[in-house]
């Protein structure tokens, strides 16, 4: 898919998203990934995922790491952010023992491979040495596995920033191969201050010498597994901080390495609103525009390109989804199919049923708008009223699928200022209803 | 307006939010407080809000307190969060040189009362010094004042924390006039470590003894007037913390106070998406149905209130927007018009009219929903053709004057099921469109 992007070099690129939006959702369906790292791994990598927070300070019912984000858990973003680099081996996930039930479900509806589910301990330490344990049984279970098997390394993530992207974990992978730990930080936001038992200001600190210790942070298994048999009852209940075990019990002074913003945790409720607006602005980056080939739909996809491209979305226009065209059924997460005068909807049926075969909305759903153009003879009233009812029966039956099926209705003109006017809404129309992905509004018929 | 509301109590509220949402649209509209704070603050107390920042993390071209949340920038946002404080006397606004301008018609155009524009300094202790100093002069330009009328206590905000409350700011002046000094502190939320100059883990901090300084501080003007006039030209550059001048060169130990998750500082484009989304809910906490007084339209507006009313938004019923039920002109952002059978839309007219004379949509996007109930016997065709190109044509014009207006068609039906799930429908696509508020889709008719 060769693409030339016009906000490939923008400035207004958000530092807290990920660095190469184009290649994400690529990367994350599992298709190759079109810039691979030129960096390989070549000892065992494992990571644990401590997931037992209660998520109190969300303010909601359910722990911040189940909530939905476009239907599907929070975790599972995060696990498909690990499970999509090749040299990361295993996935150990530890959850409230109240949780496995959900937690293993999730792996089975979301496909997620390379994850074991282990119960997590009643603080943050027990859990990840509950984690830390588990991958070590799992290489004795499976019996005479050479010794080279085992983790070399282990990465320790919250499963509450799903943002993690690959060339970090190399570098903390590789700098806890080297250093025996390391650790991920980031400028402190806020002037850190000390504060007297009365509650009055005691002093602040140099912004300089310190950091905020952030996530992901990398050990050598030895390290972290030595850490945790040597290391106190007061350390498990009351320590937070990995990095001060590996000091204080294996004399390993970890190498710390500014992360990228796109660490940040889904802390607050808020958060979880961001969250889903990056996820959404990355699904909306591009679309494909499928236009039958008649040479009237193909004028219109022009106009629409360059219309929606105005609108941050990048749309590639193709005849049909078969052959070569096929990829975009496996990297597009948007497609407009064009349908000139006949009102069927057998195309889009079509569009679905490929969708379907390629178990495409399997992450992320999957928005399919038909836009319908009337010539400038009409149709018939009565064939035109079956329409509506026809695509509202294919959406809702799509929608169950995680694929949103919208219909635009647009009228040919032959005054060019009234038709320019029809094809920007078209634009406008498209570019909302790609960023919204709004459940509610599938089967819809909107005019432009 | 007596309302039950079902959420409350609701202990999924999130804490990062306004405490007490129902009001907060009403306060911000400068209409009476429903819930009058007993809190007299009988000193002046003035605002100093330093805007001089470049924005330079949210990876935007424009600095943060600038961008636009539902059409409005951020700063617009902060100033109204003061605006509406009654004992607040005066708010200095202090911005870079090159967008005074700019802050100025945001002024004029939004019709902020109260704030002043200064020009910032190179940092942003000479601007918060700047605005400080405008303080003083606009006492001394007015002339013959008391030294009463000089604000007593000087509260310093940050532009890009618009969710701040009424009665923290109580909070802070009371203790700033009590102890020369008060800042908000908040909960650390990584650990914080101090590192060698070779990028290793030094030692971490204990998290208990720390906390993270916030905005807003509060000074006597005494004391924050004397700590510019005292403090060095490294301060002036270096320095990031008012409260440590205070205590540096007036010897005046701040107070320092827990403050709410709602302090927090949009500073990420991410942040952004999370502001519109905390004031898109509180838009959508509630919306008023008006019935027209028909029985088929109040047993629609009932069976619409239960179905909405679990979608987390709470329907008033009203017959109409005349007399007393007028103050819903005033209280609320969403309006749902019931029409039966006819498909005029004279009524939606006159919602537009009325919300127009008392300048509704000034600070925040209204929605005007017309449901358009079908009765058994279906209209004439030709009729049917002409209500979408005029709620359309309506909605165009709504649109500029900031007014989201979109239709909803229902037809009745005699088969109980049918007509639950259609009204189930029209709850999902109405709480959608509240929630969205999304200006592409203006003008169309949707079908439940």
């Amino acid at each position: 898919m060769e693409k030339t992007s016009p906000n490939e070099d923008a400035d207004n690129r958000d530092p807290a998203r990920p660095a190469r939006p184009r290649t994400f959702p690529t990367r994350e369906a599992g298709v190759r990934d079109r810039q691979p790292m030129d960096r390989s791994v070549d000892f065992p990598v494992s990571v644990v995922l401590p997931a037992g927070g209660t998520g109190e300070r969300t303010g909601l019912q359910t722990p911040k790491q189940f909530c939905s984000v476009l239907g599907r858990p929070l975790i599972s973003f995060t696990i498909q952010a690990f499970e999509r680099v090749s040299w990361i081996q295993s996935i150990v996930v530890v959850v409230a023992k109240e949780y496995m039930d959900l937690m293993t479900d999730i792996i089975q509806r979301f496909q997620h491979k390379k994850v074991q589910v282990v119960p997590g301990g009643k603080t943050r330490h027990r859990s990840i040495c509950n984690g830390v344990l588990a991958l070590g049984e799992a290489t004795r279970e499976e019996g005479q596995m050479l010794a080279a098997d085992r983790a070399k390394v282990v990465i320790i993530h919250d499963a509450v920033r799903p943002f993690v992207e690959e060339d970090f974990l190399y570098k903390i992978a590789m700098s806890a191969k080297e250093q025996g730990a390391a650790g991920a930080v980031r400028p402190l936001v806020s002037t850190v201050i000390s504060t007297t038992s009365e509650g009055y200001l005691d002093h602040s600190l140099e912004r300089a010498k310190y950091r905020a210790s952030e996530m992901p942070q990398g050990f050598t298994y030895d390290v972290i597994h030595q850490a945790y048999q040597r290391c106190t009852e007061s350390d498990f209940e009351f320590g937070t901080e990995c990095l001060h075990l590996a000091l204080q019990y294996c004399g390993t002074n970890a190498k710390l390495i500014e992360g990228p913003p796109t660490l940040w945790k889904v802390t607050y409720k808020r958060d979880l609103a961001a969250a889903e607006s990056i996820i959404k602005e990355t699904l909306s980056q591009s679309a494909c525009i499928i236009t039958g080939g008649s040479a009237q739909a193909v004028t219109l996809a022009d106009a629409l390109q360059k219309a929606v491209g105005a609108l941050d979305t990048e749309l590639d226009i193709t005849p049909d989804l078969m052959g070569d065209n096929s990829k975009y059924l496996l990297e597009e997460w948007n497609f407009i199919q064009i349908s000139v005068s006949h009102s069927c909807l057998s195309e889009v049926e079509a569009i679905l049923m490929d969708l379907e075969a390629v178990n495409r909305a399997l992450l992320h759903p999957v928005v399919v708008i038909w836009v319908h153009l009337n010539g400038l003879d009409e149709l018939s009233v009565s064939r035109k009223m079956a329409v509506p009812a026809a695509i509202r029966d294919l959406a809702s039956a799509a929608k169950l699928r995680n694929i949103l099926v919208y219909g635009i209705q647009l009228h040919q003109s032959a005054d060019t200022e009234r038709w320019e006017r029809s094809v920007l809404r078209v634009a406008e129309i498209t570019s909302t209803l790609i960023r919204d992905r709004s459940p509610a509004l599938v089967g819809q018929l909107l005019q432009a």
